[in-house]
């Protein structure tokens, strides 16, 4: 049976490991953290010393990390894995980072003779546990096809969003949709309340009309309008405010690098940064609307 | 018979009117311009000399303005509304104004003895005609429940939003809300094209995941992705750019009023004046998606 | 001699009709305030019980008020200063009001044989003490002569900025450019502190090169860079931020009514609206630097 | 006598390389343009074939290169300044880059026992031209020392910014605000020009109250206001409109590293970016006051 090794066990790695284990597949896993680690080889994972015997032997390597840094350190580094992969290997990054490093370790691993996709998922920790994410995948069609059997086991939708690069790109677009989308609906609902309107029936209107988008639809940001969201738990859980700034500064970099202009995009990151800067940083990004609520 | 008396035969009035015309409703039209009356007496309507004569014996009076110096004179002026129909008559403006004025225009409404509500439409031409517009109503629980009865001819869905110049408000959010949505989604979208994506592909992600929104879902701005949308036919038809710059042009009023930020919304604005400001006023707002390529 | 009606003893009013008394004018003052009104008398001015007596025999009247509402009221409304002064005098409209306004006013008093220059200031309550205040004026070449010869009592810069209104749009234009400038001004600053430098010698670099702006020069917003300016002193006195964005508002609106983009304006304006609504409107505008400043 | 090696002849570099020669300093050049090489050893410069040979018994070395990562690869590179000059010389970089790299480029340059500063300038090609460039440096005081007596034949104010990068730092703030302040001068320009304002007399009296700026005061953008300044001449010559975009965009990168809020800058970026999209690029960087212009 094939072996896949799974690298970076935090947050979204940890479940989404489990879900291949579920699935009866055979898993190696690798993380400095020891106690991560053994929660997964007690579950059936199996797991090495050192990052090159861990993909020693591998047929798939996984990996979920936080940032670009960490991406470039464990793929191009000395003793990193593709010093230490077998010809052949397939290997599927699932961090969230920068589409330029993205296709730089792309194109580096296929000079060695690997295939190699990039693939950001969304849907956060709940989606990771129920094996529901979104994969947004980059890439060539055959690897995209080999890495799409493998992805099914932790996700429900896994999209071909194009080359090397391509499933970064998608996603940072996706998210720079999202903190337009949120910015906009916590300034929207914030303006009817201010002058007069109730934000339940202002946001019953809206979502019959041509204000709808998804975080009205499921995420409503003022407390009390809808039930089991962060707002309504005291902006606990959900997405924190310091990733959705971390994406929309992704944005800006490909945005700067493309020049494209990308005002709605900025603004929104600076909203956001203003919110994280006095200590929001942790709350669901939905807390934004306190940020425009006037003081009491 | 109630006699309803329906003054602005533009292009909104005139289909709303026609659509109480074939409810069998007893229907006076009035309006500067000849032959839109005439259109509207062919096909059953009475029409009156002047204004006052026109809101004789009315028992509820529309009116579809252009803007609130129209209303403002149409209602208040010498020889206006105000000075010529009966006590007890209902008055309707589904103009689209400032709050402000919908409050001063109910208030002194209210003074005389008549009903008055706010309750401006969305739906556009097309809404109008096939009687499916969208009616965003402020006033009293009375006043709304009797508007209802005669907005039902014209429209499918009616909300109540609140009192006096709450329809204007909820109306004025939902746009300012609106034009967010289709800057970000030109915005997200040109920024993957620009780094590589196709604009179909994109759309399809976004489309179920988290930025799916409005025009995301039924009014793409990028040419061919949809067919049967504006920007599939030279962005003609549809909402005119000026007329969402102008939407947003009232929100910022509202938002300089109540003293609340709209950073998202005000740059938006900023965006649709920059575009119409080199011709492109009249075309579909979807346009918008134009401003932000590079020249070729 | 001629006869001068003062009305308006606010914190800049009191001042200027001090001046005017310094210069040995005979000055008649009307304010709601009696204690206001007594401090003027005691200093040697004549006062009445009310506005029509007040402005009995005076050859030029001088208004001095909060916001545009109460100029209206004060010029136009029943018993005001249109209703009570006589043919030939001069009237002087010292507010800061939104240009619509004060082209409003001014039709109607030359309507009825009045002279009127709209001459809004800046300079603030030092200035008005001073006796250096700048005075912004809109109005014919002969209305704007006489009025020179009464500000220069009470200023020291009397520009004519062109016709009827065009005093306000000056102002505007000017404090819309003073509210970008402080808001660059603490963006850059912060961004240069939170890189590493030294505000005072990031400040005396930009001095000497193409960052050099008026408050960089004289109101530099960083604590501890310059003496004797508000963010030295605990943002204390000043121009308070809540008139910065009420003067950002206005340009707001002159924007929406000319259909002119004001992107930077617009945002200025948010910038303050979310630091004033924290709490911060009665700061000094130089405080905006701590809505900048990351959460210690 | 010392000898300088001076890298990178382009429009700024061929100057300040000629500067250094009319001080009859020991120059030595490097280009890959050989007709850039020889306008300067017509001048008594020497040359050679390779960097390597270039930098051979050089005691400072000098760079003046468009973008960072051609400064990583003739720093950093195979055969690049470090693999090739001798211990204990000095490294003046004045290209204009990130300050990232700035710093990673000076910790590896100390390692090997160079000094290194880096040395951005402002002052354009005719400062360059007239050896009165300003420069603002980032080192130890000792290098800067050193570095000082060599800039000093090239420009006219250097200064010290901080450590290693912070002259990158201190030009990348001093630029977004000049950014700011031309954008916002076009904008408080057009507004007032828009409300029926005389540009001239606008600009007179920001000039002389809250609203001067080094954009109003030496480079008005609104043609025929002032003489010998881009405006003035079909927005030839001055500072292309796409260098200001590239300093935006290494402001932008500074802030997404260092998490500030940038939202003037952010802004004034994509208003350049727009402005450029349209074929401006190349045009002064006044010419933004085209984009917010009316068409006619």
């Amino acid at each position: 049976m094939d072996k896949i090794t799974f690298i970076g066990l935090g947050n979204m790695g940890a479940p989404m490991a489990k879900n291949l284990l579920k699935a009866q597949l055979n898993v190696e896993v690798f993380d400095l953290n020891p106690s991560a680690v053994q929660e997964l080889t007690e579950l059936g994972a199996t797991s090495a010393d050192s990052l090159p015997q861990a993909v020693q032997g591998a047929n798939v390597v996984i990996t979920m990390l936080p940032a670009s840094q960490h991406v470039q350190s464990v793929y191009l580094g000395e003793g990193g894995i593709l010093d230490s992969v077998e010809s052949g290997t397939l290997l599927i990054d699932c961090s969230t980072i920068d589409a330029e490093t993205a296709r730089d370790v792309s194109a580096k691993s296929h000079q060695r003779g690997y295939g190699f996709v990039d693939a950001p998922v969304s849907g956060g920790v709940a989606g990771a546990g129920a094996g529901t994410l979104t994969f947004i995948v980059g890439g060539s069609k055959d690897d995209f096809e080999q890495a799409k059997a493998i992805l099914d086991h932790m996700g429900k939708n896994i999209f071909h969003a194009g080359e090397a690069g391509a499933g970064q790109v998608a996603k940072i677009c996706n998210n720079m949709m999202l903190g337009i989308l949120m910015s906009g609906t916590c300034e929207a609902l914030n303006l009817g309340v201010e002058n007069g309107l109730d934000p339940k029936v202002l946001s019953d209107i809206m979502l019959q009309s041509s204000g709808r988008n998804w975080a009205l639809e499921l995420y409503n940001p003022c407390p009390g309008v809808m039930e089991n969201v962060p707002s309504s738990n005291g902006y606990q859980g959900g997405f924190m405010s310091q990733l959705m700034a971390k994406d929309l500064g992704l944005a800006m970099e490909a945005a700067v690098a493309s020049q494209s202009p990308t005002p709605m995009g900025s603004l929104a990151r600076n909203l956001f940064n203003f919110h994280n800067s006095q200590g929001n940083g942790q709350k669901d990004f939905s807390s934004l609307y306190e940020f425009y609520q006037k003081e009491k």
